[in-house]
């Protein structure tokens, strides 16, 4: 079944915010073999959203709308949604009601522009929001159906999958099925890859089809392959001896099997050798530890880390030697190694990850180019340092740094 | 002038990658009066990007489209393009030398996919890719104006500043202006805020628009002024004097008056009064430390920081007393003020920013439940500590204590 997502908000347009409801309405509608058609963003003017919507039931039956239903004056869509199915706005004390207890729950005060939130066409059906505010409506008529959400994604993925789709589900039983086997490669380029596949790849059924996805420091491979719900098992066994068939052209890259971070890699690995992790962070600041963390239950293996920007803050907390800060410099990959054994000292963790680079755009020089990263990794006593030199800005810099990090830990552990 | 912009790749669609390109293109064009007037997300499929790119030749004469130009078997877009615009592939030398470079500095071998990147239509000006191996394709027929790009970030923004928009303004001279101002509010609701200036949007000019944009932990206000370009002194004068009566309404709330992130005020406050700052995170775990140091020339402030999951890091690294850890739990204002207070002791940073929480999904209780956060600042011997009940998932409520954190250290640098 397709569906087409219409994300409207001026703050989408002007990029101050972006639209991240559409990826996530996809990747939950894709198990029951569902997909997003086709994504619009456009502006919180009535015309836009009139056009956008248009356009959208031409390609869908479906329409899943995100944003426009704050209770501030920029949020026009009832109105639009009044112009194509009819009704006027009427108080429904369901929505006063929820309206009241989350602004209690806030300790916000009810003021008369949260109260609007009430208001909605008679000629929708009023799906409440526990996360929120705003309620959705589910409005139907011979174009097909259109469910109004609000555009905070917290709001709107936590109602999307509790509500939304189940009540979609039950409108519109799944006749298809779609599924997914991603791989991810490291230490292999995209084309090298690709020629590797070419062969395999000639061979693949019409119902497949295998998408490159390049990310910082590794590939995602995504094979997807296709048939009638009736056939759900052999879909999913072809897939499988698809995979298999890859699995033997470039198993040597292949860090994972499923479509996981850099972060659960290593969390996986770890907890599978009950190893205690620890980082010390100069030009990645925090951000390998931040992606570990961001993990739930990454607590059972993480003891803990470092993010030692100032050489001071190397030198005692790390206890990193001042002459080799003086003799080799701050990036170097002597100094990362004491940062990665200093920091599994301080902490006692059993896994040490050490970066120090020069992140940009300042502080580069013909010696160390901006994206010079020296990355460090202790484990049990072994340490093994590395140089590297990422493209990029330093956003993308920093992106690279964390995830060769967190591979490079991950390899450690498997070979040690 | 308007654009639009067609974002293609089954990634996007499938929710693997989210499309940041069109918002990056929408804020570097809004200085000269240009906006994007729509996107589109659209598959691989020649179908899909055929739609797409005809929709959008329907709403603007420039269109850019992002991705689909990769060396793997997935990227069909040069055959549509040619379909639209006509001509047939050659080989152009020049982007062929380039490729070879860029697999060169790379250290990777060149390969027939690469090669094949070479291939560009005849119908195309090609515009050099100093980022990476695919070219940018400018086409112009009477339907307007079509840009290829590439669709990695980094590669598209720094094309799209470098060459793509200097051409653009070159051939369609800009004859609009939009100013932008915006506002950053802390510790009020949308509603409330939009209550107390009711009374003033009502008295707005038709060339000005106020729009709300919550944020994890405060309120971005953007006020948008229009007018021609012969207007623009005019323009900016009006929105400067609109700014000027919000700031009479609602000053108190205001923390910065530019589109600034909470790390990037931290910084100029701290730069201003020559603080130096150290973080000490356990349930932010990095975070804090992350937004801080993504800001370049953070180094001048930044001095480092703790991640200190495990109480053992706690008291090794922090100097958290054990006993009050053991009668206030790790989850308490106590040891937040310890954790503050430490990582000051141990870095020598004049300001410390603490967090201790329950992020979720485990962990509450229901004493202290999912999203409880104790946030403790200490500045040169003052520690001032706060107990915040965070709402949503682990990711929002970790967005919401660094923002909280940040803004925390923002106020007491300002009232001390």
């Amino acid at each position: 079944m397709d569906v087409c997502v219409v994300a409207i908000g001026d703050e989408l347009l002007i990029g101050q915010v972006t639209d991240t409801n559409s990826g996530s309405i996809a990747r939950m509608i894709a198990p029951e073999g569902w997909r997003v058609a086709g994504v619009e963003v456009c502006g919180d003017s009535a015309e836009d959203i009139r056009g956008a919507i248009g356009r959208a039931f031409s390609r869908a039956n479906i329409v899943l709308t995100t944003g426009g239903l704050g209770p501030t004056k920029d949020d026009i869509t009832k109105n639009v949604l009044m112009e194509i199915f009819g009704g006027e706005l009427h108080e429904d004390a369901e929505v006063l009601e929820n309206v009241r207890n989350i602004m209690a729950r806030r300790g916000l005060e009810m003021n008369p522009l949260t109260a609007a939130q009430a208001m909605v066409p008679t000629s929708c059906e009023v799906i409440q929001n526990r996360l929120g505010t705003a309620p959705l409506m589910w409005f139907e008529s011979d174009k097909g159906v259109l469910v109004a959400m609000p555009g905070v994604p917290f709001e709107t993925t936590g109602m999307f999958e509790s509500e939304v789709f189940p009540r979609l589900l039950n409108r519109f039983p799944s006749r298809k099925v779609i599924t997914h086997r991603t791989l991810i490669t490291t230490g292999i380029s995209e084309s090298a890859l690709a020629g590797m596949l070419a062969g395999w790849e000639e061979n693949l059924p019409d119902n497949m089809h295998l998408a490159y996805l390049p990310n910082a420091g590794y590939i995602r491979l995504r094979l997807d392959a296709k048939g009638d719900i009736t056939e759900r098992k052999a879909v999913e066994t072809s897939a499988d001896e698809a995979v298999a068939g890859m699995k033997e052209i470039i198993g040597e890259y292949i860090v994972a099997e499923n479509d996981i971070t850099p972060a659960e890699i290593l969390l996986a690995e770890s907890s599978a050798h009950d190893v205690t992790i620890a980082t010390a962070e100069s030009c990645t600041g925090g951000n390998i530890a931040g992606a570990i963390t961001a993990v739930p239950g990454s607590s059972q293996c993480m003891a803990g880390g470092v993010v030692a920007y100032s050489n001071d803050v190397k030198i005692k907390l790390l206890g990193v030697s001042p002459d080799t800060l003086a003799l080799k410099g701050a990036v170097s990959e002597e100094v990362a190694a004491q940062m990665a054994e200093g920091v599994c000292a301080a902490t006692g963790a059993d896994l040490g990850i050490a970066t120090s680079g020069i992140a940009g755009p300042g502080g580069g020089t013909p010696d160390k180019p901006i994206g010079t990263v020296c990355i460090a990794v202790s484990y049990r006593g072994k340490t093994e340092t590395v140089t590297m030199h990422f493209p990029g800005n330093r956003k993308r810099v920093v992106d690279r740094a964390v995830n060769f990090g967190l591979l490079s830990a991950v390899r450690m552990i498997r070979e040690n």
